[in-house]
């Protein structure tokens, strides 16, 4: 099944915009765990069982294992079995480079972990966001306007326009992917800290899926981004909160704790999404 | 010692501005080598031994490593290891995001694999590049025009300055490494393949180090880079070949056919690199 028939099948059976990020840090884990010498698995695997009725995709970022050196792609690879079929995994890994080396990413990526969908970074240009592109059954979510304060640095420069009014470097961003979508497998990433892009960014794509992670720690505002970032039917959003759900505990009961945050976000984002949930 | 002292004795050492980009294809490979269990340690160990007294560094791609799993993060390791400690190691891997993330990514690429160096992208601004550049001692160059036919996409975009005409986006991106670059560690990353374009990044830069990859297989003009892309002494720029070098043959004589390529290659700059070599 494509990313986003996956995706909105998840999210109408659990009724949820919210998206997990598992990025496990050793430092954070609960204490009884830490001693354990599958911790960060054992963290995953209840994290994962306790909140898989409560999400549309879980959003594994590769740094988190990666600074685990190989081993921590060995528990990437064993995380995502944890995951339910039905639930789509998105790798949040942000790759951009020049067309052979992105093959061998997406690749990566697809082939050897297996994600529904990955996170690219356009500065390189189109051809090379082009091999993962042609992973028709694949999501190429494309980051447009992160949640971070250095943001405003590069994607928030006035570019001009063939037509009116010079715009911010990420909406003329947002204008090249819908040129470049032409499998229909093309999203866009916008941080949940800038509500206002968020609205403008749905405006101009009024149908990608849009990836909004910044939620809970970042402080991006949840009512905000599930009442912009969702379509006209309010969906094709992808609300993604990490530290504050994972990390909601460091006791025992960190995995209930997840859970009831996770509930939490799920009821306060459908109550700001639009009416016609496709539910 | 940090990065740039380290690449300047190197290059000086072996009068050399070339890097070899260390990026296996197992479809690549010679056949005598491919049943080999460790095909690719072997034959990365055969290119560095035949080329470590012509380079000023090596620049393993992280996606050709990826693409082979946990396992190949193990190969990486493994690789690093048989480069002689005089010479610099470029971890190229282009990362960008946020930065509790970038904070991950760099303790993977200094802290796990050791790099003296690594490549990052700008997109998401200042911010999500801290976290590397506080690493004092290493190389942090920063992707501002590659070599891709894409670059234009994005990076030739052209933005209004605070003085004088409007100029392309790339060029902004060189002009902001300059004010980031408090601790002196930062470099710049400029294709090979537009020799204008890195001339006038030179003049803007006369300091950094540029890494100028793009030669061979994609290419890029070698004395134009050598030309341009150095500084006025005649040294700082690390001109990379990957796929034209180590798979120079398919034959029982690769790592011989490499070392012949290699030379060449740093002659070809050497003659073409202002005369005040610093050698």
């Amino acid at each position: 099944m494509a990313f986003l028939e996956k995706l909105l099948a998840a999210s109408r059976r659990n009724h949820s915009l919210i998206c997990i990020g598992l990025d496990p840090e050793p430092e954070r884990l609960p204490a009884h765990l830490r001693d354990q010498p599958d911790a960060i698995l054992a963290f995953n695997r209840a994290i994962i069982k306790a909140t898989a009725d409560l999400v549309c995709a879980y959003k594994p970022n590769l740094a988190f294992y990666e600074r685990l050196g190989p081993a921590g792609l060995s528990i990437l690879q064993e995380t995502l079995g944890f995951i339910p079929n039905h639930i789509p995994t998105i790798g949040d890994a942000k790759r951009g480079d020049t067309d052979n080396t992105a093959r061998q990413y997406a690749r990566a990526l697809f082939e050897i972990y297996g994600f529904d969908a990955v996170t690219v970074n356009p500065y390189l240009g189109y051809d090379s966001l082009r091999p993962f592109l042609e992973y028709q059954e694949k999501g190429i979510l494309i980051v447009c306007r992160t949640s971070n304060p250095g943001a405003r640095d590069l994607q928030d420069i006035l570019v001009s326009q063939e037509e009116g009014q010079p715009a911010p470097l990420y909406e003329y961003v947002a204008r090249q992917v819908l040129k470049w979508n032409t499998a229909g497998n093309a999203g866009l990433v916008v941080g949940a800290t800038y509500p206002e892009e968020l609205q403008r960014l749905r405006q101009i794509a009024p149908e990608l899926p849009i990836l909004v992670p910044g939620v809970g720690a970042q402080g991006g505002d949840l009512a905000s981004a599930a009442r912009y970032g969702t379509d006209a039917a309010g969906e094709r959003a992808i609300i993604s909160a990490s530290r504050a759900v994972i990390f909601a505990s460091a006791g025992r009961d960190f995995a209930e704790q997840a859970a009831y945050v996770a509930s939490t976000l799920r009821d306060t984002a459908n109550q700001a999404r639009p009416a016609s949930q496709g539910s």
